[in-house]
């Protein structure tokens, strides 16, 4: 499938306060490479994202036991693409794909941050990736060790920045403590959940960190696992994620995000499509270019399975500008999840 | 009145990671000293705490316009106390009583820091406090200005430690971090509301800042504003803080905090009951044992406004041992409400 | 005279990067206080200043050979002014007023720095500066010097900020690359010259400032040196400053400033004058009102030599709204003096 | 063509405080080498300037598409010259011959430091560079993101030293800043325009930085693009690069300079032709010789096209002690374009 004729240019924003562009729109590993899509289909879907202008394409060593990163490297070899011209983030964490004994092969210590990296790269076939996080807090190892670690992996060329993903507001300021205190590098992106239904961690909990350590966001779950799609609006299809349940992973991670009022959400969700339906554009779309709309977002990560949702989700950069404050204002009484301003000096 | 004979002997602990130690219980102005009650009845209460061990005593600029500062320091020097056996603190952050424009009389501008901590003083007719806290985050004032001016007022010799009160928790990483980088003090303790149903800031928002910056806490409102001590069981007295909704500032007060089900919490409340009669306790004891349970809290202040109410509350010391882990566990079933245990690496 | 009824409210902005708030006019002491007007008129003008919602009064141990900063200290006396209601500010660089031997009673040495600053407070009669200014840069004297001896008048609570007058960008740097290796405070504010007239230095040369050290402006000679009041429309009135060319002070002063075409400037500030009736104000509010437009600017310091002329000065800040973009697209227009945009990545 | 026999001895300067000597004299490869240039005629340019004594050649990514550091590696390998003896310089800003992206192949982010750095070399034939520019400010990129990329060159062993084009004198003292507070080196060289007609930048702008930062200076354009050969005297010749005018690339770059006025300009130039003469050298040698005077000047850049010119520029080397004092003054006059004495303490 070629791109559309009316597929909008896209744009490219800074990584929070670094010097990097990354996509206004990139495309995730998660669950799709090397996972529940078979490997043409993966390649479809980075070469419509290529070919759409996004450069930042997103991974993690924990994604399908590490195949995701063998099949993200293969496509980047398969379509000779230049290195320069991409951003490849890979995160460090849950890497039992690297040994037998979990003990050493998880979390944040010294010793998984630079075997891990190690790993990564053998299996993504790159010198270097361009951003490394870690994908969750490790309370375990103290905080010094893993700031220390991932400049090592800077110093060494292997990354280029590095970054968080889930960590608390406090655990990103202490990160920062250590790096200034010690001269080195800090964490400058922080890979949160963030979409119309979940919006407290990004536009609450790290609002001071935008300003004090110019934190950027390269954000997941723009469409709330689908859900803002508008795909459950009548219940839930057979071929959908939620449909699956069996699967031990997603049903845990449906565990582990707590149990929620479905019907309320569906409700409210079915409320946005008449906004959509004015803008002339799919509640995919306004879905995205919602989450666009923050200034503090550099990227959202899209999880498309086909080349269609690519340019669908691509599609967004096109509708952001249609989102005028009178728009923002009906969406945030329709939701009701706008958390307050910060206190300032005299309120 | 003199003290019960069976009062428990007061219990001192560090602040925080500090060598500093101060009282369990202390006794706090906001609202009373000054401003609510007479002067006699505050020098009364003065000296039944400090009869019962109590060596801290909290105030702050902004209490009733400054004159609980002037009442607190004419207790100390009515009873001739001596200045070394004493904690005193005082907060800046609201100090309209100092100056005629509001504009560089509040906040955490080092004008206003240093300009507060001399009226205060002045007030209080003290050379120096042991603690000084910033009475909320100021985010209009740079981080650093705020460590440095703290700094300031320790190294003039005007304040032995500095804190803060209300602060996010990634508010005090960044204190810390100032700190750590230029070499300065950081922030040892942090004095927010605790009890039986606010639990969510000290139990889970603070947790990591005990281990990495050795927070101390200061709590304030471990009864729940009176709710804990049982007296609103069967409705609201004529003579409690409720009742005097007319005031301005009460009323103000607790619109801030929010509505909130208030059948629902005296049901709860009421439910605790059973477990303090058990134990031969009064239900206010119950609830500050279970506050002192916690050893992240250096001290509890209280608001007690007579003797008596001092007294039954210095008890409350000698009921923490009694609360076992299972009358722990029965207290959370009740409520419901115990955050979350952080995420460690294998969750 | 009593304020006029349709007095704007003054507005407050903070001083660059710091916490410190100063009203958006100010009223400055150079060749007024203690020089060319009587104590009295200088009193009237202050006290008209105060009474506009004026908190910040700026002075240097040059102006006047000190009588300046003894003039304006007799008026806080005299008005009872609370101390913490004002930002005063004085400058150190000419102290000839000191001592008889010109040789250590001049520039930014460690000596003089702390011996005027002393002197200063004692013309004054008060205990401390809110700002403390390096009147200009001194080439003999090594920039950390300078930087620690300014941070010493801070540690010893004799100043509460300090900054730069009329000093390069590079030098303003250079004072923060010293204060950021010793741990030290850097200059927060710059007193520069800016007006329709002058607008290279504020609007170019310091431009990298406002972002990377979050540079304040206190700006002298808004009204350049009142040819931008329109008063030398039709030549030079008998009593203004240019009539005194006879003065030594006056005189030099022009010659340093250098010649310029005198006809084409009057010529293009007449243009100006419709722009002004317009708006239904005078030229002088319109100069000084675009002036404060500028968002870098955080007060515009005024040398009024009357009470009428502090209102017709502080009803400026009514008139910034005015200023919409197309009126500011017509003056630069105008003036043909808009400096070129800061070259961006791509240009 | 062989040396002539009175060629001149090769001068050697250290680049500003640093240890490393430059030949006065060296050779850039703007425009010329891979670009309007045949390769062969580079070659004996090169070896022309290699065998008077010149032992810094200046290169750039942006050249000619790379193509520029493709030739001058060609011809360091053709002629078996030994790495030790030569100083290499390159420039990263312009990398679009990297990849087919812009977004991520311009600008001084790390990613394209790093990237261009490796790609640079792989061009060149070399494992280091002696030096490596910025050849622009990036104002879109943290500074202390950019001063921490080319610490990591110099520390992964990709150059030795390491510089910038054209900056502001505030940015190399905020480079300074960040490598001073993070134990880094800073920047020790500028490439500035200079020569006759253009003396503001050198002499006055980065006047302080000679003493702060112990700046050192490889100036480009010392003839003004052949302005101050004195070959424009009586027009515009065929075959000069004024010629070549419809070239896109020479048009933009002209039109970026801005108009002046040429006329004025050959007229000056051609004022000082007696002086040339009647020190018997070349108005080139002239031009050349003055620029070396400065001591400031570590090297000035030729672009010389041919052998003839290489020798006649090498030989201003030895015109350098012919301009007296008075000759200076001469020159001055004519121009009428020195910038004033920096101010000093009693000025």
């Amino acid at each position: 499938m070629t791109a559309p004729a009316d597929l909008p240019k896209m744009t490219y924003r800074f990584l929070g306060r670094s010097g990097l562009q990354v996509s206004a729109i990139s495309l995730g590993g998660w669950l799709t490479y090397g996972g529940y899509t078979e490997n043409e289909k993966t390649f479809s879907c980075m070469k419509a994202a290529y070919d759409s202008g996004v450069n930042f394409f997103d991974c993690a060593e924990g994604y399908a036991g590490g195949k995701s990163e063998e099949v993200m490297g293969e496509a980047i070899r398969k379509y000779s693409w230049k290195r320069n011209d991409l951003v490849i983030s890979t995160k460090l964490y849950w890497g039992n794909a690297n040994g037998d004994n979990p003990v050493n092969n998880n979390g944040l210590s010294r010793k998984h941050i630079i075997e891990g990296m190690s790993a990564s790269l053998k299996r993504l076939g790159l010198d270097y990736v361009d951003l490394i996080y870690a994908h969750r807090p490790d309370r375990h190892t103290p905080m010094e060790e893993t700031v220390r670690a991932f400049n090592h992996l800077i110093n060494t060329g292997h990354a280029l920045y590095w970054g968080t993903s889930e960590w608390n507001a406090d655990e990103i300021a202490t990160a920062w403590r250590f790096a200034d205190k010690l001269g080195l590098i800090g964490p400058v992106m922080e890979q949160p959940a963030y979409n119309l239904l979940q919006r407290e961690k990004v536009e609450k909990e790290y609002a001071h960190l935008y300003r004090e350590v110019g934190l950027g966001l390269t954000v997941f779950s723009p469409l709330r696992q689908g859900i803002l799609s508008g795909k459950y609006r009548d219940g839930v299809p057979a071929d959908s994620r939620f449909a699956q349940e069996q699967d031990a992973f997603i049903a845990g991670y449906w565990k582990r995000t707590g149990k929620y009022a479905w019907d309320g959400i569906i409700k409210q969700v079915n409320q946005l499509q008449p906004i959509a339906d004015d803008l002339g554009i799919k509640m995919s779309q306004l879905a995205l270019a919602w989450v666009l709309k923050n200034p503090n977002v550099s990227s959202a990560i899209i999880g498309a399975t086909s080349p269609e949702q690519v340019y669908e989700n691509v599609g967004a950069v096109g509708a952001v500008d249609k989102l005028t404050p009178e728009i923002m204002d009906k969406i945030d009484e329709i939701l009701g999840n706008k958390p307050p301003a910060i206190v300032a000096r005299f309120d």
